[in-house]
């Protein structure tokens, strides 16, 4: 019936939080991000729709807003008609929260919430409406079905985040994304409470937001697709609705092809004279030694502040090899008045110059790991994407930083790669002061191989286990347990709109152009796209390419990669003894085999779908080795001499690039292999 | 490994066109809407990524747009890298206009094109950029795979719609639907060449479109959920880039509780103080005898103008007891002295003067049924919700009409029902001139039971068999064909970003809380929505339901319900012979039979699907009875006496009312029990 089996749920503690009555009770903990403190009580909140809704404390506009749209979610989550109007004297939900956050959420406002749960009510303290929403989001991951019905369960949490920056860096300019899927990335974003949208506005592919004091930018930068001011104040509302910071991006001096097509006179060479579609890294920059150069941006960011009220600017600042700062000679006179020895120290000077500007609207300057050269100002937020390392070499000169390296969604890496990675590992040398300076992390989401319909699923859920890194208390490491949550929580996301699960099957129904892909869809979760670089390096995909073969359809860190990892393991602790997980094991195979014979009939009718003709053989070949590994364990029976070599062989040929996806499942399946004995 | 098998695909031929070469070509004719005129050669042309775009005649952005537009369609389909950007010299895909259209798309404005397709390339010939958009979708529908890649088969086209006025109504006021829904939706339309949306912007539950004049209609009339000015221009110029025209309905004197809640003084009688949560018909009504009503209808009419260029305005007009106009005073007396005897006096009374204000703005007036009375002026335009007899009556007191009975896509009919109802049937008494009064039809969506997620699914792919009846020549009536066409066409619209297929396994993994639902998937199969009507009376449904059940999930008419219809219907031609088809019969049985323990199980732990107990009973005992019936024509045995009582007894329990759902297959499978003897 199912592609694979997940393991019995576990009733779930977070190592650091006393958890109460665990024997009587049979909740579940499905939250994510963990909360701080934790406790479970041994009954539970029945929910029905005539509970009451309190705010006794102080209300406000967004507060209500908050509460509205979360009764909403609640009927839908417990199957309510109607939730929350109830009066008084009925079950109550209370919302209490002392005061009204500031207009502009700043870094560091408290975010903390308690939530008490009873039978006879819920009750969410906060210090302002911020925590309350996040005590609203824990308070829907609660709800769990319990016989005809839905409950909460009893509980006591107090919770606040570990970073204060919590962020997702979206690149909305390589390829454009409409309004609405930023909206629906911002309902994500708070279901898990990240706290950061990082807007990645402008590229050399092109320049995404509107300018009335610079038109060009976009007539000339866009191809017509980008946000108006409106759209960006949209946005900008939306996002604060939902407790969330919005940072714009725009990129100087390198990556700015799209600022020199439409202002030529801005560059340091040669202009550009339509944008990039080639991705990497552009020779173009910005021009750091002229006076009409600064006029330019400070008028543009003057501009920008109106639409941005976030206390940052992310200015960029990467990949600026900037040949032209080594020939063009009225540069290297200015370089040599100004004394000025080389690139680094003109990208200083620049930086210093923006850094000017910003400070006089009142902002605070984030870049990219390069702005993080001698001389730069301390009042600088260093985003790391270069490595833990380098954030904690910035942070030990004293500057602030987010960490980025290690949450590139599109390296395709598992969630649980992403979710070991800490901003501040167990390991740091960094002194209790110097780790404050580690404000936290962001993912970031690179837009080269991407569009609307296949964004989320590169997304979500992911990121979802990244957030949790970020909110969480350090010492919950568990990987499996988060896979365990992560199931539920990827559903929640898919209910708030995203199509990070439904995007598969519509990108198969289009390859095969028929509604019939019972046998695909099965084949399709044995694989996964290959990493931005493995990509780009077969593909050479500009951005024109259409983004519509079978490697867009397929989701990284697909569910029955981590089952498949988890069952292996479990059967290999005792390879005679279980013989559920040697059953499940072997369906499988047995199922991932049935599904070649349909799909190459697909692709008889359906050219788009036969580059996966070899990554067929190999499916065939590694559920064959799967079923006679099986086999051989469970007797405790030898392999025929030669018989791992082969399966060493077929596995070095199924590791090989074809049609830009990988198997989900060749370290667990070598582990399977390496276990028969020879 | 599928749920059902569709039979091999047939050529077709639109009987009134001449088809050439059929014997040595293979190519499927797929359109949908069919063509006037098609004649197919015998080859095709290759498509590869080198060919180019050539624009000789006129041209224009919406042209420029759409081939734009459509060249990325044509690599998504065809899986190129980039289309169209090929040098001279190379294939040609030539589109040549004579004029551009008018500012504003006008009713009866020329549509045709011309297409024509040789190995060596494709020409679109069209008087203006409105028929070559036409031409272009249907390229788009005409490309196949063939061997290793992908073709258009050589083909001649001429081609024009049979009605002017192929139209779309959406209720964005019972339920909101954002921008990018209407957006979606504007793309489907467009790809099956339909030309009117009509948008029900006001409703007793909520007011949807800002008016700067009037502020108070949003701020109390819309729980905030409205398009402001900016959005709706928005859609009306998304719509017109796709050829689209935009008729806003703004319904007055009934279904206003929304107007009478921000303007009390515009009421009858005792205002409502709220918007109406219920559905049906309410007792208020704008008042029609005071001057104060027409001054401010004036205002709003003359500044939504400003908004919506279209010639026509809906003015609704249906519905409207207004109990208050036989009882209020001061209203009585204003009908005596005007001579108005009764209620529907007092409403010509109300459209005469509102006729005026529309005519002063130059624009024409549009109403449901309930307009037509006499009295009316003849240049209204009625939109017929009763039927067929209602819209030839208008025709033969010479109004223009627009038919919408048999289009109702809430009473949950199947594709082929809707798409037999002809405006103007065969059997129609009406005189030439008279026909041409019938301007020709509209689809209508309306939103008691859906929002964002759900609409899609009934809208679509019903909606375009629906729109080929309003294009194509009116003998095309073969249901069976256009069942075979749908299934790509369907593809197609997913393709748009149209949530229609996708949806239901969403709602589906949402009911139950996992990823896991490949039984319940098939399940889901077997069943579709009750009517509107049927639901109604039983959830007695208001604005603030959740609508999130099992009901919602599943699509109104699935692919499995024809394909059923179609095999019984085979086999019962032939009941001992074909093996093939009860092969199928008695799979999809054992299939359906499958997949209920596994569903039980689910509703064990998500209480949201235990509603469909019952419904899992039936379908156990339904497969059981087809397996039966199978058996016994196979055989030509004879059932045991009573067994076809029996069989009866359980068809009828099915097909009474359970879980708001109701089967699929009934009347085919009550075909076979039939066929048994005993």
């Amino acid at each position: 019936m199912t592609a694979f089996k997940l393991g019995t749920a576990t009733v779930f503690a977070v190592a650091i939080c006393s958890v109460q009555a665990l024997a009587q009770a049979h909740f579940q903990n499905n939250l994510m991000p963990q909360p701080a403190e934790i406790s479970f009580g041994s009954d539970a909140l029945a929910l029905n729709s005539t509970f009451a809704v309190e705010v006794p404390g102080v209300s406000d506009a967004r507060l209500t807003d908050a509460i509205g749209r979360d009764l909403r979610r609640i009927e839908m989550v417990a199957g309510l008609r109607h939730a929350g109007r109830g009066v008084a004297g009925t079950t109550k939900l209370v919302v209490k929260v002392e005061h009204v956050s500031a207009p502009v959420q700043t870094l560091g406002e408290d975010e903390s919430y308690s939530l008490h749960v009873t039978p006879s009510g819920a009750e969410i303290d906060a210090p302002s409406e911020l925590g309350a929403m996040h005590g609203l989001e824990t308070l829907i991951q609660l709800v769990e079905p319990s016989g005809s019905g839905y409950v909460v369960p009893s509980v006591t949490i107090h919770d606040t985040p570990r970073f204060h920056w919590r962020g997702l860096m979206m690149d909305c300019a390589r390829h454009f994304e409409p309004v609405s899927v930023i909206e629906r990335t911002l309902d994500g974003m708070a279901a898990v409470k990240l706290n950061v949208f990082h807007w990645h506005l402008t590229e050399d592919q092109g320049f995404r937001i509107d300018s009335h004091v610079y038109p060009e930018l976009v007539a000339k930068g866009s191809d017509g697709l980008f946000y108006t001011q409106q759209d960006a104040k949209e946005i900008v509302s939306y996002a604060r609705a939902r407790g969330i910071r919005v940072v714009p991006e725009f990129e100087m001096p390198g990556h700015s092809t799209a600022w020199l097509v439409a202002h030529p006179s801005l560059a340091s060479g040669t202009p550009p004279t339509e944008i990039r579609r080639e991705f990497g890294i552009s020779p173009s920059a910005i021009d750091p030694t002229r006076e009409a150069t600064y006029v330019f941006l400070s008028r543009f960011l003057t501009e920008m502040a109106t639409i941005f009220p976030d206390a940052y600017v992310h200015i960029g600042g990467d990949e600026t090899p900037a040949p032209d700062w080594k020939t063009n000679p009225r540069i290297l006179a200015f370089m040599k008045a100004h004394n000025l020895k080389d690139n680094a120290a003109l990208q200083v000077y620049f930086n210093t110059r923006v850094l000017k500007i910003i400070a006089h609207l009142h902002r605070h300057m984030m870049g990219w790991d390069e702005v993080l050269t001698p001389g730069l100002p301390k009042d600088v937020v260093v985003q790391s994407w270069r490595g833990e390392a380098s954030l904690s070499n910035g942070a030990k000169q004293g500057y602030e930083g987010v960490l980025s390296a290690p949450y590139y969604l599109d390296a395709m890496r598992p969630a649980g790669w992403h979710y070991l990675a800490d901003p501040i590992p167990a390991s740091s040398d960094l002194t209790p002061n110097e780790r404050k300076l580690i404000l936290g992390g962001e993912v970031c989401m690179w837009a080269e191989h991407l569009y609307s319909r296949t964004i989320d699923s590169r997304i979500w859920p992911r990121t979802a286990a990244i957030a949790e890194r970020f909110w969480s208390p350090e010492n919950l490491r568990d990987v499996d347990d988060m896979y365990r949550r992560l199931l539920p929580t990827s559903i929640e996301l898919e209910s708030l709109g995203l199509s990070h699960i439904e995007a598969e099957d519509a990108g198969l129904r289009e390859l095969a152009g028929t509604e019939e892909i019972d046998a695909l869809r099965t084949f399709a979760s044995a694989f996964e796209p290959v990493s931005l670089h493995d990509r780009a390096h077969v593909q050479h995909t500009d951005q024109l390419t259409a983004l519509d073969s079978f490697v867009d359809a397929v989701r990284p860190d697909p569910p029955s990669r981590h089952w498949f990892e988890v069952t292996v393991k479990r059967l290999l602790a005792d390879p005679t003894g279980d013989t559920a997980d040697r059953a499940a094991l072997s369906a499988w195979f047995t199922q991932l085999s049935n599904t070649v014979p349909p799909t190459r009939q697909q692709m008889l009718t359906s050219p788009r779908l036969a580059e996966m003709s070899t990554r067929a053989d190999q499916l065939l070949q590694l559920a064959a080795m799967g079923q006679q590994a099986l086999h051989y364990l469970a007797d405790g029976q030898k392999a025929p001499a030669g018989w791992k070599t082969r399966q060493t062989s077929t596995l070095d040929e199924a590791s090989k690039p074809s049609a830009l996806v990988r198997f989900v499942f060749l370290p667990a399946m070598t582990d399977l292999v390496n276990a028969v004995s020879e």
